[in-house]
């Protein structure tokens, strides 16, 4: 009885797209207007999603209250409000594409979920681009 | 030439999460508000998806309109409006949790589905918690 | 520079439909499964939005803040996870109609929202279903 | 490090159900109101993901405006405000049940989409029901 | 305590804009792939508002059961996978843009809502485009 | 024959609340991490609404192509993935609220609807907050 649990969350953060090792040129030819030195921003809709057995004695598979607020002291607390290249250590060097932010969230979360259950993240940069990464 | 169709349903039920085998104490400090037992309440979305060939004449996997009514007369029927603990049979002594609900319902829908395809379940318990099962 | 200012909220709750003036035939006639003695639920979204000038020291028609948290103290606290019926006073004996549920979230937040911001309150019952009541 | 990369599209077209070896009566059987022969039609909305290594130099898996542009050429302007049973090659003879769009879709992208990279063609054809097909 | 209450439907289907009046080229020239002679279609979603007083026993400004039957029967009935330039005979010669059509379904429905109801329809033609008729 | 017609668009931008005849201190005391001073951002989306009479030879109340590209060149243009206090010219000394915004947008656009039609800017800040604009 495996079963996938889902919980939706989001943060505002500011960023721009660059590769440090490159020239400004470079990354103007390669990512255009998300390279701006000014920044822009998002607001960054996060589906964290567990997958393991059914507790018989809950009935779940893990408690979203304790998702929740690992969400929110993981990632909400570090990303919320926040200019991503500047303000989060983690992307001082790595270019914070949403590739990028996604593995990073996986990579906060996974040591603080049980190993018995998978992992997922989604992230939403826009409405209209997303991403996932299952730690593969 | 393996296709996942999906058709979205829904229904609004009351519910409280509870262990019949445990104290009102011990569901309490489990369950938090979710143990008050005079019920609240939720509008379940449920996404019901079959995969499987496309016949080569219909380019249906599966006629939407017989999944639709299959969903209605099995789902719909027995869960709308209803007190999931005190008015559907499988939840007499099962805690109605978001997972028990999506294996109830493929459990319901399995044996009516033809056996060449995967039945998937995905119900939404609010729109930011949601989960998924495969029968796996 | 009159903006009108708008912050969506939620709130689970069990009701059931019921005029307690009325024999139970008469109220199953009316109100037909929503009746159900037994209950049943929903996931209420509620938006609530205020209307005024621009202050022009802050650029606010109202700080947000401050609404999210009046929403959650009046609001939330008052109905989320309870029996509307059973549990919220106002409804002892006012049929919990989403109609009268916006008008009632109207009355408990009129007090506590400055006299020179109009209040609307727009509420949803299900995806498909929603009121809005100006206070007029 | 494979990340999955989803892009949101869509296109507005018409169509009708309809088995071109079948009688009309037999079409009206199996179709009902969908093989209007006056033709009816939608919004689809396509996502399309890609899944594959994150390039450690750019951050991305595929450059979204690349997609975006890949989509736009093959599927917008092949399919947006279209009647596909009359105006679309593929579907001269081939039924164009969601299915089957999903399918075409694929087959028009993959050529088009490094070879390291998996595809799978999502598609809404109402806000109910929905298509995957991941090319296996 | 005027309130207003809104039911949400939807129907598929097919058009074009045409003016009958004018030669080909002027209707290209004005609506552009819009005009093209096999038809385009849209997943149309209605938004039905009728604004009243509450009725003190009922706590209903209308049985939304009673509004849900009369769009099924007046609009969706008459609308939905139909081809509207061709088989709904409001548009043998009117022009189905979205204004155009928001007027007919008000038209419609009118005689049938009770006349100290004031009624408005809100009709979204894609996701990005909708329009809205009070009857003013 | 008045009816309203609204056009969906979308921007990503940078910004923080900042009122520069203020100190830090106050400025932080007054809009807490949103005026972090590295910035933050969000996906603003937008909906411009014109209201008028329909054309009785176009069936239109505005072309929406024309109000399209009006809201490509005046809003998207000048600000999809900038920093709005740094690179908008409007919000050099103003504060880039959500009010603030939608009334710089509803000035930028009203000389360029024709005088007939009136004019309502709705800016989403984030899913949960946003405003309405009308000109008055």
């Amino acid at each position: 009885m495996r079963v996938t649990v889902s919980r939706k969350a989001h943060f505002n953060a500011a960023h721009r797209l660059y590769n440090c090792d490159w020239s400004d040129e470079r990354n103007d030819a390669m990512f255009g207007k998300c390279a701006n030195p000014h920044f822009h921003g998002h607001n960054y809709e996060l589906i964290v999603s567990v997958t393991g057995e059914i507790d018989p004695e809950t009935g779940y598979v893990m408690d979203m209250k304790v998702l929740k607020d690992l969400i929110a002291s993981e990632v909400e607390e570090a990303f919320d409000h926040k200019n991503l290249n500047e303000q989060v250590p983690e992307f001082k060097t790595l270019n914070p594409t949403a590739e990028n932010i996604s593995v990073v969230i996986w990579q906060k979360l996974r040591p603080l979920i049980p190993t018995s259950l998978d992992l997922e993240i989604t992230l939403y940069e826009t409405p209209r681009n997303y991403v996932t990464f299952k730690g593969e």
